[in-house]
């Protein structure tokens, strides 16, 4: 899994000659190689991206660097990631159909995954920010989470293959080391990559010095660090999911690595409510009110398909070491109240791991677009504190949080506040 | 770390041929292989053991069997645990020095380990039974179960060493598929392997309809499969220290895996206190309130020693990633409320762990000998239901049980009831 003297990043021009007389790609571009098109797209973060065309069709080319591009080729990066991202891959779509790209080939020492190209398709972040519903977001979305949880877990998978993967998956110790770092950490002092609004100094000063809040946060970072209940896409913020207005598809699982059943889930609430915060600086007055409640109505609908979906993995699949029908129903002993247990746990930590995403976006080193396109920080720092605020409680009152209805509430008292 | 075909079973005779021109060991027995005494000691539940003298030394030679003694060979298990106990052994004596047995070889192949030969001491669990107290017990035990939980974990290991030690250890698959069958599952339905008392049978009964209990040791299960906080003894019983009247050493650490911080502790107090309610049938009616005092002493003693030691790292060791002092000490905050509140998680876990191991060891396949060795089952019966009723309060009451003082009074209180 370590990089290779032979690793040499593609561009334009090599990707061709050094892609063309693979089988599994050129049968899914064409043959005809001087025909090919090839387009690089990556956002530049961390991989190569390119569009590769033919007579045939298309295919996404995504290529591990060897740093961040963010910060320069100054903070190496293993390129073990892209080892991750194909494992993931794979096992979401065996554990969820469907519901990312279709690799077609793998080449671990050249960190390279060759892939479905998804299109029309584009980034949801960027869809909510332009006020643009997706149908069936909510459903596919809390399926995905549900269905990836529960099969990853020791609900479903034998005890020696969820242990097994565990700690193939334990090897992406870079990849970690990242959400460590930015998400639990730096956003609750001042660390050196950290930027934010200068007109939340007073409110930032504040939560850096709430003992209470850092201790639910390191409690938090506890079970991310060492609750390996199932495969976690680790990472998946709205900027990760693909959308047509009718289609949704999740991508990029190179953070992927065994945590916490409600991660995903708390991970891709809090891109919604930050969409949701930030809302009324993307989009017209006329429209702002509806979307928004169409936002905080996809929210809830999430974990409504997320809760259905387990719930019906639990009647139907439980066929791992916990909860075992041996001691339920094989008893005539009905195992709801262990369900609803479960399920109770997954929504609190969720709960927490949102709080927290919705914290580094706004105070620590990689914010998103939701906030950061909107130019004016006048208009952008009072959407910022609400969406602090909102954080700070999902971590402090996850326990009293009892369902959406009461997200759903404490999201709209914090949007009708100023903290400013 | 699967058996090899040359592996070979030791025995008195064999051993001297094989093992005598090893340099570590004829080092400690001597060079002179005619002068060597082999002896079989081994309690023959899954290993093999003989102590080895000869001129200069006496050694302990323990051998993985590549079954199960105890139901014959029709139960398989693999000699990887040796590979287990040895790299337990050598992590608990770095992490507290002196607590093990010194390790002098290991042959993986051969699943051997030669080590320390511990002369006077014997198990604690027969002194308990026999009504003798072992001077600083409670101090070498809290401290071995502070200092091997802190210094295992990612609030003291570098992140990617904690990963890549716990990736190692859930290797050691079938070993920890026994206390998951065994420990969590069996106790709570009329399981294959199962016996028990047959006056308890109304009690049994009961206890396995408890849908709330069942429901909440499955969630300490939960815990102890996927919460990999730190290395784990695994089977950290009174069979598992062995004990002069002043000087206390742990062994046997083969069921060694990554766990909750708190899963040692409670197995540990959870035999003191069934050496506790099973005292009545083993001491001389003078003396057995004294020695009862004795070990309810030593359950606050084990408790406290635990908590002085873990503050005593916290403050002075933490460099792992959890809890930072970045995010604390560097900002001249306090991280005391934090430190509580990981206390109070391990406090928690460690008295529902207690409670399950206390109804495993009546009512699954391994019971200890503290019951086991009382004849009359009805002198047994009423010492084993308050065990029972005592360890299903640990597991229900565990979040309201604050401290050792209210341990002691729930057990006392037990004591004075009957429950047959």
């Amino acid at each position: 899994m370590d990089s290779s003297p032979s690793y040499a990043p593609l561009n334009p021009q090599s990707l061709q000659q050094r892609l063309s007389h693979i089988e599994p790609i050129a049968q899914r571009v064409g043959s005809d190689e001087q025909a090919w098109k090839v387009k690089e797209v990556g956002d530049g973060n961390l991989n190569l991206v390119f569009i590769v065309s033919g007579s045939i069709g298309t295919v996404i080319v995504k290529q591990a660097l060897p740093y961040v591009r963010l910060v320069g080729d100054s903070w190496p990066l293993p390129l073990y990631r892209a080892f991750f991202e194909y494992h993931a891959l794979t096992r979401q779509e065996e554990r969820d159909p469907g519901s990312v790209p279709e690799v077609f080939y793998f080449d671990e020492e050249q960190a390279i995954i060759v892939m479905e190209f998804l299109s029309p398709h584009t980034i949801l972040r960027n869809k909510l920010i332009a006020g643009e519903p997706v149908r069936g977001v909510a459903e596919t979305l809390g399926v995905f989470c549900a269905r990836t949880a529960f099969r990853g877990s020791d609900l479903s998978l034998s005890a020696a293959k969820r242990k097994a993967d565990a700690a193939l998956f334990l090897g992406n110790v870079a990849l970690c080391e990242i959400t460590e770092d930015l998400v639990f950490t730096d956003p609750y002092y001042d660390a050196k990559m950290n930027h934010h609004n200068e007109l939340l100094d007073n409110l930032v000063t504040e939560l850096r010095s709430d003992i209470a809040l850092k201790t639910q946060v390191q409690h938090m970072m506890v079970r991310f660090s060492s609750s390996a209940q199932t495969l976690c896409h680790g990472d998946l913020h709205t900027g990760s999911v693909m959308c047509t207005d009718s289609e949704t598809r999740v991508i990029d699982p190179e953070f992927a690595f065994y945590g916490p059943m409600g991660f995903d889930l708390g991970m891709l609430l809090a891109n919604f409510l930050m969409a949701f915060f930030s809302q009324k600086a993307h989009t017209t007055s006329d429209s702002v009110e509806q979307f928004e409640s169409w936002i905080l109505d996809t929210v809830d609908a999430i974990v409504q398909h997320f809760n259905a979906e387990f719930t019906s993995l639990w009647n139907s699949e439980r066929t791992g070491i916990l909860y075992p029908k041996a001691l339920f129903e094989d008893q005539q002993h009905a195992s709801v109240d262990a369900l609803n247990e479960v399920l109770r746990s997954i929504w609190e930590d969720a709960l927490g791991f949102a709080g927290i995403e919705m914290h580094r976006r706004t105070l620590s080193l990689a914010h998103n677009a939701d906030f950061e396109s909107i130019e004016d920080k006048h208009v952008r720092a009072p959407l910022e504190a609400r969406n602090i605020v909102a954080g700070k409680r999902l971590i402090m009152e996850r326990q009293s949080i009892t369902d959406t209805a009461a997200l759903v509430q404490l999201i709209k008292q914090t949007q009708a506040e100023s903290y400013l």
